[in-house]
């Protein structure tokens, strides 16, 4: 008997005729001889439409209040799943976040989870039960108030579960089959991998591969649970996220991000603290930095350049503004036309002359690159936006991570 | 400074202008120097379309989950009208049942509030906060499970809340401007009665009137929490539902239902244990009945009426069948036509000759009694539901309870 956490999104719960097929699929497991602890979102768009009805009550922000909304999104749609389970001849047992333990700041709005106290799921799962735990919330200790966990909360939920029950494995099931050497629907002969790192799927995750987010992949990795992203479709097995034994290839895989922007600051003059006096004005205004290039100085002055999401480029402006006049810079730009195409692999970190290679394909392609980033196992590049499509294509070509049986087909 | 518990139902706060108009209403009660605890349902129709959904998704009844479900109802309206109040510059605080401390029994769906521990609301109200907090639900200790309280369960929430906490007065606000002689919508110059006591607004509750529920009644009465009904429209006040000190006019008002039916079980031998053969089974099966009448016995039999809720009358007739075969009775009939009409008040108890009155008066309109029951402040008799209008008017105008000018006018 194993004990499985499975994860359900929006889509997979999105109207009653879903709830049921999801519920033949828990019962399917548990009837095979599993314990099955189920965490599910909200249903469908329902929680877009709650903030809508707070834009119509308010202009303001109350993210405790906001809170309390977004959270009766995970409370309809656990409730049906339970009842559509137990029609299935399989008692069930919904729980709030709250009431499964999940632990968090209270930070609202984008809580962290801190500690699950599970034996209320426990003792549901010992009593025979199928137990639905609701997705994306939690409870602050602190101030005693409902919390929400942010984007890819759920996953969140569902593996920090999974870590909390010590159980064998936590399935992520989405509308994708598992996670892919590129974008399948960029690249149609991109390859489905059996299995990745934790540490690939991180750096994937970050580098805009959106099937699972790094806070749940970070979950994983610490307390060692396996995550199986799988299609909520079919019943093949999909991706393995786990601490792999095997020797790694080379290259996993390629990401590519289009929701950043490029600031860059001109005519910087070239002295110690300049750095600080632009990041640190930026981190006060929560603007999250990704990548970070300064270049050679010329004539006492250099340019620097970051790329930040697009949601946040006009703070990012704002806040760089004041401090090129107050440091007589030359000038701030905003690029918002641009994407980052990355190349991820444990294999990189031992093989050498990969960032080289990447190069090469790209400029044998005519694609500029105007940024560059590493780490042991990621190399990024900033391009063009329009060049993305044929970036991520001539990459997955160029280190052959194609299927040869899907390229035969074509 | 006063302590006011304000309570608004589903219509009050049925689309975002509503909960605005709401908000500034319990600001400005806020304002004038009293602490405010405001009590919500959930919006417009939002609980009926929770109920159409699990109906979408089973065609079974899971008590438990269904109370998970439907509370997400009141989570949403009580954010969004914090929300609302927070707009206007003072703080507020929602709070679902539980985190209102509101103890329940574990009967989902139709909970009973066994205790409240109001310390967190208290606690808000001493921080100079309004409170919000959700009604028709609660906790049950027991189960540590999320409960609902059933119909009229905001109100009792209310009056239970404000009981709890020594309220000065709890405030029902609703879409008619406060309890009638008579039916407004029957009896254009019906009077609304500034003043009603404990006892006669339960017996217009029991009767019919629908303003405000038996159980929120008997809560106010037991704690001696004045409970002021009053429209949600305009200023003016409503009526007080209070312990009365004032000599008591005779008759109060006319009430009506129409929502029973009568069974009826003829040739009933005419022994000892009889009544009892008939209504032990009927509880059990869950049938609540209202009142009873045991005809005179003729020639060694009699026949037994009752009246119960249209919706219970099939499975009273199928309870009844039974137990009629079993003690050889002529036959069962069911009758959906009928109507409850009342006279409550006070003074009946000490002034004789009211019920004599009410029979003429019928009687002078050409109404055929079918059934009586009395209470010390009640006089109800059953009619055919064509004539419930007519029995209700000449009731109304036979105990002069129009008002004059109103009359005039017409």
């Amino acid at each position: 008997m194993a004990l499985i956490v499975q994860k359900f999104g929006g889509t997979s719960v999105g109207d009653a005729n879903r709830i049921r097929h999801v519920a033949q699929r828990i019962v399917a497991t548990h009837n095979a001889g599993n314990q099955v602890a189920a965490v599910v979102s909200a249903m469908g768009q329902s929680t877009d439409e709650l903030v809508d009805l707070a834009g119509e009550v308010s202009d303001n922000s109350y993210p405790r209040e906001m809170d309390m909304l977004l959270t009766a999104g995970e409370r309809i749609s656990m409730a049906l799943l339970a009842m559509a389970i137990q029609d299935l001849g399989v008692p069930a047992l919904s729980l709030t976040g709250s009431q499964a333990g999940i632990l968090t700041t209270a930070n609202h709005g984008q809580a962290e989870i801190i500690g699950i106290r599970a034996d209320r799921v426990r003792d549901g799962l010992d009593h025979g039960r199928i137990v639905i735990v609701a997705g994306f919330q939690g409870f602050s200790p602190d101030s005693r108030d409902i919390t929400t966990l942010g984007r890819g909360g759920s996953d969140a939920t569902a593996v920090a579960l999974a870590a909390a029950l010590g159980a064998d494995v936590c399935e992520i099931y989405t509308d994708v089959d598992g996670v892919f050497t590129a974008d399948p629907r960029l690249i149609p002969d991109a390859t489905m991998l059996p299995e990745i790192s934790f540490a690939e799927m991180l750096e994937l995750a970050g580098a805009g591969t959106g099937v699972l987010m790094a806070r749940s992949v970070e979950f994983g990795r610490r307390y060692q649970i396996p995550i199986h992203v799988r299609s909520s479709f079919h019943e093949r097995e999909g991706t393995w996220v786990k601490e792999t034994t095997m020797e790694e290839p080379i290259v996993r895989g390629v990401a590519y991000e289009t929701n950043d922007a490029k600031v860059t600051i001109h005519g910087v003059p070239d002295q110690p603290g300049v750095a600080a006096r632009v990041f640190e004005p930026l981190a006060e205004a929560g603007v999250n930095v990704d990548m970070i290039v300064q270049n050679v100085s010329t004539a006492g002055t250099t340019d620097i350049s970051f790329t930040v999401a697009k949601s946040q480029a006009e703070m990012a402006r704002t806040v760089t503004e004041v401090v090129a006049a107050g440091m007589r810079a030359g000038g701030v730009d905003v690029d918002t036309e641009i994407a980052k195409v990355s190349l991820v692999g444990a294999g990189m970190k031992t093989e050498l002359g990969i960032a080289g290679r990447m190069f090469r394909i790209l400029a044998d392609h005519a694609i500029n690159i105007e940024m560059i980033s590493t780490s042991p196992i990621r190399i990024s590049c900033v391009v063009r936006g329009r060049d993305v499509d044929a970036a991520v294509r001539s990459l997955h070509d160029g280190f052959a991570l194609g299927d040869p049986t899907k390229e035969a087909a074509q």
